[in-house]
């Protein structure tokens, strides 16, 4: 798995300086980098408490969000970082662009370089896309992988590490649970990566075998097929969505025996430590991968990790838009 | 109809200080409330005409619209009228949504929630939709209803009192008459609670018995199947659009037939007190409820409902905010 | 062709104090005024090189994107253009409008008038929509045709010669070549007027028969059905895009035979003169009309064409706005 992952990440994230200039996969970031994002974030989580939420960071900076996915939510909440930073915004969904007329990704980027944009933020059903154009870009702009393929999607990793350092502090003593389809999941495999990084010395993985690829044990995370089995004495699950849309025919039996087996229920809980944190990247299928109980319930913190995520993209953007401003001014 | 109109309008679009804090539908608003909205709207009418049209009372804030219907004239409006107010503004359509994933609107809502939007601007298809996210989010936002399946669109009635009462004058000595299709109207049941609760002294419903209900009589309405003797003597008459997607079949014989019947014409409105107002809430189907040259002629005053209805919102979500505000800081 | 491109576009753009108030097509623009556009275009390129890429230049007006044809890359140069002037833009697409629900097109503009929007960046399938706009609105709204059917599409054409002038010096000493589909391309029409309105004395067109009009000729055009013979010694070589969704039936064999016979190539491009410059509107179909060594090699300017264009906008809005504003202050 770890080469199927590599895109030559380190390589690109950073430029020549070594500061971070993209974020494109947790693979590759050294753990004072992670935290360095979500110290920033806890200052921009402030500003969402604002009457008036907006700093003026980002004046008369435009960010590009390229989305060849539909995401409503990440589109949303990058689109709102990046105005409450006051950037220009300037949205390009994939089925109304002239990709239907043939253009290549990088012909499409290459336009809007050429408009002088600051910033990419790209979903891509292909795997290593952002890659492709942060290399394509170089320094002149900055990337942001908001999810490609099945790869990864650094945000989201990064608002969960948020969320369970702003309830649990840090990584170091905690036991997390990652729990469903992690074989298509970019959010599991970013996930292990940024928990790994942080030094969490636990990460399990729990799945039917047809969803969590056996190779997992080689990266030292520990591989469960019994949901109760995985979630012993562990302080922190995280639920992950099943991509019905993604999965091939016959992986699965059935929902209902999914829920049956690993969807996660307040009862089911009861193995975890008690008042175990719950995650989850939205949007949820209530009642498949998570009961609704548990997702409205007292130990979940799946809106909190909305509200985080605004404040780690926030975050994210000024940073590299920081390291721009130094290799440009 | 009242009782399927209510959907506990009062209790949810007031807050526990009794300030206006949604505005969900006409009933259960005060005239001294309607009036104060209509005379925020007036002093916002000045602005379109500047060169700067813009204000920075909203400054800061984000307002989402949440569309789960089509409408390029609302959303437009309701967009510039946020804009124009120096807000931050959200457009999520449905089709494009994670809507489509399955997830609810509440979950939706709870998203946009946790991003700390400060206002909802919602259509939906279906009646009391807006009520349902009234009362979750309760004083957290402001929500206004942009129309909500047969059953209420209160900006539009706000413009159009507001449009008749620029034209005539106070409610109190006019005869009001409203011609087309009651029965799949919103626009119709707005308008009839907004004059009744402005003390207009009569109200005429006007169309085929398949198109108005005959419950109307009940609410004070007067009911008349013939135009004619609907328009006689009438100060103001406000046109419906025919929704030829939403009428079901076998309830009109054929647009011709209708238009011979209940299309307005300058020849028919002749038998309307001179100088009659006309109103329609647009888009027109020219030459099925409403002749051209009466509809561009010197007795319409539809586009001058544009230019209202931008004012009017700009008032609403100006007045909505501040009692946000109030309850925030 | 001379009479199928009349729309009265002399009287329509022109205020009565003969100031440029629209922008619709080259035909019936004076030389001084595209000089006057590509020269304030000249000042906003430096703008497109700062951190802070905005001016408040059209600060409190609104744009509307009016786009009756999807064009991802012309709306978002418009949107570029006009939000880096500070204004508030709205764009609305067809598919998603009331159009849908039979308004006509100057419905759809009067409503948008009656919100007091200060200009319309208008594209639609039919020529002369945006003349028809421009006629109806008069001196209210500037309008900007961003291509209407095979008619005109000039800020294509402006940002072409914005190119030439800038690599090459005026048009007065340049044989300029373009390539391609001219039948159904509004940019061939639109630069092969500003051409022959700045004093180019030899403008060439290349095509097979059935896709270049005899009647050019008659304009002073030389028209030439093979390519080297129409290459030879020519300083600038424009491209056109090959609208294969345009094309009707029988009109080429196969885009094989098309790109033998008349695709540009760096080994074709040695008939013309040396280093002589390559323009292409975008987006480019690779191997088609143009070689990609070509395309992204030294001679090739199409990048720097879609920088000038976004100056290039920015000055005809600029320029279009203070003539409106001298209207109306």
């Amino acid at each position: 798995m770890r080469k199927a992952l590599h895109f030559g990440d380190a390589g690109t994230q950073h430029g020549a300086d070594g500061r971070l200039r993209h974020l494109l996969s947790m693979e590759g970031l050294r753990d004072r980098e992670i935290l360095h994002i979500l110290d920033t974030a806890e200052s921009f989580l402030e500003i969402g408490q604002r009457v008036i939420k907006k700093t003026p960071t980002l004046r008369g900076r435009t960010i590009v969000n390229l989305f060849f996915e539909n995401s409503t939510r990440t589109r949303s909440t990058f689109e709102l970082a990046a105005k409450r930073l006051s950037a220009d915004v300037l949205n390009i969904a994939v089925s109304t662009s002239s990709q239907s007329k043939g253009e290549s990704l990088l012909d499409t980027v290459d336009n809007l370089r050429a408009m002088h944009v600051d910033g990419f933020v790209i979903r891509h059903p292909e795997a290593g896309a952002a890659h492709q154009v942060a290399r394509h870009v170089g320094g002149e702009a900055l990337v942001i992988n908001a999810g490609d393929g099945q790869h990864a999607h650094p945000t989201q990793a990064l608002l969960d590490v948020f969320t369970i350092r702003h309830y649990r502090g840090p990584m170091e003593n905690l036991v997390v649970a990652i729990v469903g389809d992690v074989l298509h999941s970019r959010v599991a495999r970013s996930q292990i990566y940024a928990l790994s990084i942080l030094g969490c010395p636990e990460i399990r993985v729990i799945g039917p075998r047809t969803l969590v690829p056996a190779e997992l044990s080689a990266l030292g995370v520990h591989v469960y097929h019994d949901l109760d089995a995985g979630l012993q004495g562990a302080d922190v699950v995280c639920a992950l969505r099943l991509q019905r849309e993604r999965m091939e025919a016959h992986r699965l039996p059935s929902l209902d025996e999914y829920h049956r087996r690993f969807g996660l229920t307040s009862q089911r809980l009861e193995k975890a430590a008690p008042g175990a944190l719950v995650l989850h990247p939205g949007p949820i299928n209530r009642g498949v991968e998570i009961a609704s109980e548990l997702a409205d319930g007292p130990q979940s913190v799946i809106l909190a990790q909305v509200t985080h995520g605004l404040a780690v993209r926030m975050a994210v953007l000024t940073l590299l838009a920081g390291a721009l401003g130094g290799e440009e001014e």
